[in-house]
């Protein structure tokens, strides 16, 4: 299964390089703290010295999940359309945070429910109708599930192939909360419960028939964890495993692959155990306000590096990260050494 | 003193219009968590309910202080001066992190030791050459002092002039933490064993005689903490001094001025002494490591926003923030509201 995509090792002698020369730098050694980190992971990751990226894009894939038609999501089914339109009209929250970053948004209909009528922008790669309602069965088929991994592989090497040098990776679902809370609760081992919370803003009083649902479709789908493709196909959803792949497809090429919040976990967790060695070469961002984020990360190995308190989706804080992710290797080229400056240490 | 200058209190009725906007938005009530609160500050600040910042400055102070003599700092004097050609070569992380932020440098020297031979670009503003060991009587006298200030707010109306929409101080000066420190310490009452660590990378039986000298300062010189010139003069320093200028002088334009770290945070406690209303109109962006940054926020009761263990200067923290900015008031204007796009409620 995917056996063609060869990931790389996190490349330790580049990582090294980095970490000697943000130390020979004319600033006090670690004054730049975690950017200092992240300018060595990326460096690894891309097996440079002194990566840069230039060019940057968000892949948002859009898919439906018939589980929201239990009213365990505050928005009806409809919203995945509606917000679908309005990133392509521009007018999205990863719209705005896109050109800040002067990135690039790709829209993807993975798994939407309906065939949205022509519009300018959308890249229209269905796989499924939405995915079917995992408490009462499996969400997908074993085929469509391997179809959206390659989908999301696919598009990374498009992307890298049209110039890009990072990518990220989004999602619009409404629903989706619930296959990554199962997928959260296999593979960490935490409780339902300690999982579902109001980040999807629904009423207390459904965030228990949430829990007993998922409880429902993870003991009646038995998903195997050790099969990241059972899990995905039996509880997870399509721009899950499109995210899962686009996360598989960039290691591969080593272009870093920037995680948002709890889906985009969720679908890190799902390469995770397709290639165990994937989790090296991605970037966390922020921490979400969803509570399964934090255990995922901390599953994945993934550190985050900013807690805004957001819970949006779409791309939204990988995008907002961008900047971040500039400075941290600008810091590397642009400046000037001790040695250059004729200073022995500096400190202020 | 300074009763010319007009302190304009927060607009609580833009923020309020900027807070029921971004309720209307398309997306989930608070789900761009703290990005919302920035950007009603930022409306409140500017008395607009969609702010935005084409052009940002940082304008950075270098100063030097004889109290760095005492080898209390890692650095002899001489950093500063290199440093500041390093800022003007273009090869300081400022440099990196304003080209990101699309952002303009401006770097004053308003108390360096050394008349430093022309060199392009610099701005040479020199109050004092460099500011006496505090340790053994005033760093400087109270018309040196409120020159020092009366330069930082020019400075902030010159930048105004010519069209910038934000600001931000940045500064140099080897010792600064020294009168920083001793600030901190009038202002919050917490120790000075509190307050010093090894955020200057010095040695730790030297952070012991640090803290002998910034109390034998306080102690010899006696600044009158109700009196913010007063403090400046007794156990500042030029480049503080002319940061607390440039924050009072956005202030009473309304451009919001964002804070660094530590030195920042000392040269606005001077401020708000000076008028209390300034903190309201000021931001902060990062925590920086330094452990009386955290005292004085918390002082001023102004937020910080992330926390990347960095402890640099040079209005890097402040730089690093700027496309947060930019994104938090993009939200405003770029979005469209859940009226537009027909939906009742947007959650996912």
């Amino acid at each position: 299964m995917f056996s063609h995509l060869y990931i790389p090792s996190f490349d330790t002698t580049a990582a090294q390089k980095a970490r000697l020369r943000l130390d020979s730098l004319a600033k006090i050694p670690g004054s730049l703290g975690v950017l200092e980190d992240l300018a060595v992971r990326l460096a690894g990751i891309t097996g440079r010295e002194c990566p840069a990226f230039p060019q940057k894009t968000v892949v948002l894939f859009a898919g439906d999940h018939d589980i929201a038609l239990h009213n365990v999501s505050a928005s009806g089914q409809e919203v995945t359309e509606q917000q679908v339109r309005n990133f392509l009209k521009g007018q999205g929250t990863i719209n705005a945070f896109c050109r800040t970053a002067g990135a690039k948004l790709v829209v993807v209909d993975c798994g939407m429910k309906n065939d949205m009528p022509y519009i300018t922008g959308l890249v229209r790669r269905k796989i499924v109708h939405g995915v079917r309602d995992f408490s009462e069965g499996p969400a997908m088929t074993r085929e469509e599930a391997l179809q959206c991994v390659q989908l999301g592989i696919d598009m990374a090497y498009e992307q890298a192939k049209c110039g890009t040098h990072l990518l990220a990776c989004g999602e619009m679902g409404v629903g989706n909360t619930s296959p990554s809370s199962a997928i959260t609760a296999l593979f960490t081992h935490a409780k339902l419960e300690d999982i579902v919370n109001k980040g999807s803003g629904i009423r207390p009083d459904l965030v228990k028939q949430k829990c007993r649902l998922i409880r429902q479709g993870l003991e009646l789908n038995k998903p195997d964890p050790r099969d990241g493709i059972d899990v995905l196909a039996k509880v997870g959803g399509a721009e899950i495993g499109a995210m899962a792949g686009l996360m598989l497809g960039a290691a591969s090429l080593r272009i870093p692959c920037v995680l948002d919040g709890f889906i985009a976990a969720a679908a890190a967790a799902i390469a995770s155990a397709i290639h165990p060695g994937v989790s090296t070469l991605l970037v966390g961002s922020h921490l979400s306000k969803a509570r399964g984020h934090a255990l995922l990360m901390q599953h994945l190995g993934i550190p985050t590096y900013f807690d805004f308190g957001m819970h949006l989706g779409e791309g939204a804080g990988a995008a907002l990260f961008f900047p971040v992710i500039d400075n941290a290797v600008r810091i590397l080229t642009e400046m000037a050494s001790l040695k250059e400056l004729n200073i022995d240490r500096c400190n202020t």
